[in-house]
């Protein structure tokens, strides 16, 4: 994608100019006339690096409107540097496109992706498009940056911890599911407006970039729930060596996920499992909750506690009602 | 591919910590047990951004052998750092890898890739696996460090500059046509080390790394030359705003290139447009040529004068030998 000239000739080179030029507002970027982009990262920061793919029938629909697809791309990567307690710098698109797909995909997609890219004020410095065999793959990149040494790791949670999880979880796993089975939006109670809700949660993640500052100041380790709750607390626990219990009543729902429950108390599973809630999961020492929870709230942002850490193995449990652990057929997802 | 627990247990999770957990040696990439990288750039220093992706059956071919497609998926981008007067970082690494391919490929491919992570310092700071119903798909973004400020741009050349390229063209592109007609070995006069060799060139490009920081000294202006010296010479020239003025008859080649064209004089068009070359083109003040052209060579990298800068209107011309320009089909290869 970097190296285009001025009037040059090749399609790849007018889609760049037309479509993705626009989104280079970074100086460095050199509006994309350039190999490369040279950035200056602030003083003192570190720079934190992330980068994620989706592909189409794997991670989306190939039908899926294709500005959700852009702003899908770049918010998976923002959610990631949000738990880091990172801000966007900007990112880099490694784009592989079928022979079909022209301008009546790419101007939404760009479009989505660009809207995204100033709202979330990170900026394309610069990347390659290609034409694939394969299906639609969108490779980014993304940058952030955090006060030296500051990024929080996964790897900090202590015993006596609090574990808390952002907005509400499953919505998206949940909505995945309508998308194969629209029939089971009635069957679950819901009505249109909860099945569009949950729908939109999958096609649109809301990374939680506002409250990245927060995360700096309060929580001991944090992580984006993208697998599933279940799973990815597991992981944070392994790599923090200690134990984390949540009880699944505490794990904050919509009223659309609350509703389906109430109709099919199985689906907790896909809840708690399903993974794309791109929220956050953070441990916080007890007394920082409460301010954590005051000031993301002030932010837009529901923070919910929903469990503890204990000294133990590294390992994760979800209690039922009853205190007893649940049991998981398959506690992460994976899209490999 | 980041935030792998510790035991841990899908295939993806082994995968990762089994090939490439072991080229993430850079502290900051954290073994690949979190979210995200945090490097602490040097200090008076640009970040060097650069995303390049190659896919089986586009870039490469589906039956190469995969230590060379590791190595060529991270030495496309090094290039392009070495021509921008960068020094490698380290990278990150979004991998889309058909159901059918497990240890047989990865192990060859992480072998490549972590051998070339070493020879060049730049180690993995992360990434992203994910299945794929389409061809193998390697992105990767490569981040390099320059002096503030000092990133050597397409835009620097200036009248009464001197043209110059490193190494031989054209060796990579014919190549490439012996891959898909080995018979013309034969009919081009080479012998089988002379196939093998031009083979090589399209398998693992030489990425002059050795030399960038000689460019940042001498160079007013500089690109890799991936998609043909024809091609490339104007996109620089275009964004220089000056018309630059090549010799074909200057233009190194290998003595297999030089032999082949001796067969087939039409060759000259597939030398000068065909691509894959790698090497770097650079636009020198006439007073900087002869000390670059001494400290590369010490430095194992031929640099050859090939013509010169203009006052014009962002043009490229090469010259036969009666002094005529060349016209060609295609001027530049794209894999768009």
């Amino acid at each position: 994608m970097m190296g285009v000239g001025q009037p040059s000739g090749s399609e790849e080179d007018r889609l760049i100019a037309h479509y993705f030029r626009p989104l280079a507002r970074h100086p460095g970027a050199f509006a994309l006339t350039d190999d490369a982009a040279a950035i200056d990262p602030p003083a003192g920061c570190d720079v934190v690096l992330k980068a994620d793919g989706i592909i189409a029938g794997v991670h989306f629909f190939p039908d899926d409107p294709p500005d959700t697809v852009g702003m899908k791309a770049l918010r998976v990567n923002l959610s990631d540097l949000a738990a880091k307690a990172a801000s966007p710098l900007g990112f880099l698109l490694t784009l592989a496109l079928p022979k079909e797909i022209g301008d009546a995909w790419l101007a939404p997609f760009a479009r989505g992706l660009g809207a995204d890219a100033d709202l979330f004020n990170c900026p394309l410095f610069g990347g390659d498009t290609d034409r694939t065999p394969g299906p639609i793959t969108v490779s980014i990149a993304v940058l952030g940056s955090v006060p030296h040494g500051r990024m929080l790791r996964r790897s900090g949670a202590r015993p006596g911890d609090r574990l808390v999880v952002t907005g509400t979880i499953g919505d998206a796993a949940l909505g995945l599911m309508l998308r194969h089975d629209p029939a089971a939006g009635e069957r679950w109670g819901l009505s249109r407006d909860q099945q569009s809700d949950l729908q939109a949660r999958y096609l649109v993640p809301q990374p939680r970039t506002a409250i990245a500052g927060l995360l700096a100041c309060h929580a001991s380790a944090a992580m984006d729930v993208s697998d599933g709750l279940a799973g990815d607390l597991a992981k944070l626990c392994r790599v923090s060596d200690v134990t984390g219990v949540i009880e699944a009543a505490r794990v904050p729902l919509s009223l659309a996920a609350r509703t389906a429950l109430a109709c099919e108390p199985a689906l907790i599973e896909t809840v708690l499992t399903g993974g794309d809630d791109y929220e956050i999961l953070a441990s916080v020492p007890p007394s920082e909750v409460e301010a954590m929870r005051i000031q993301a709230h002030a932010k837009g942002v529901a923070v919910t506690e929903i469990g503890e850490v204990k000294a133990g193995p590294g390992d994760a449990r979800v209690l039922n009602q009853d205190g007893r652990p649940l049991a998981f057929a398959r506690p992460s997802f994976s899209h490999f």
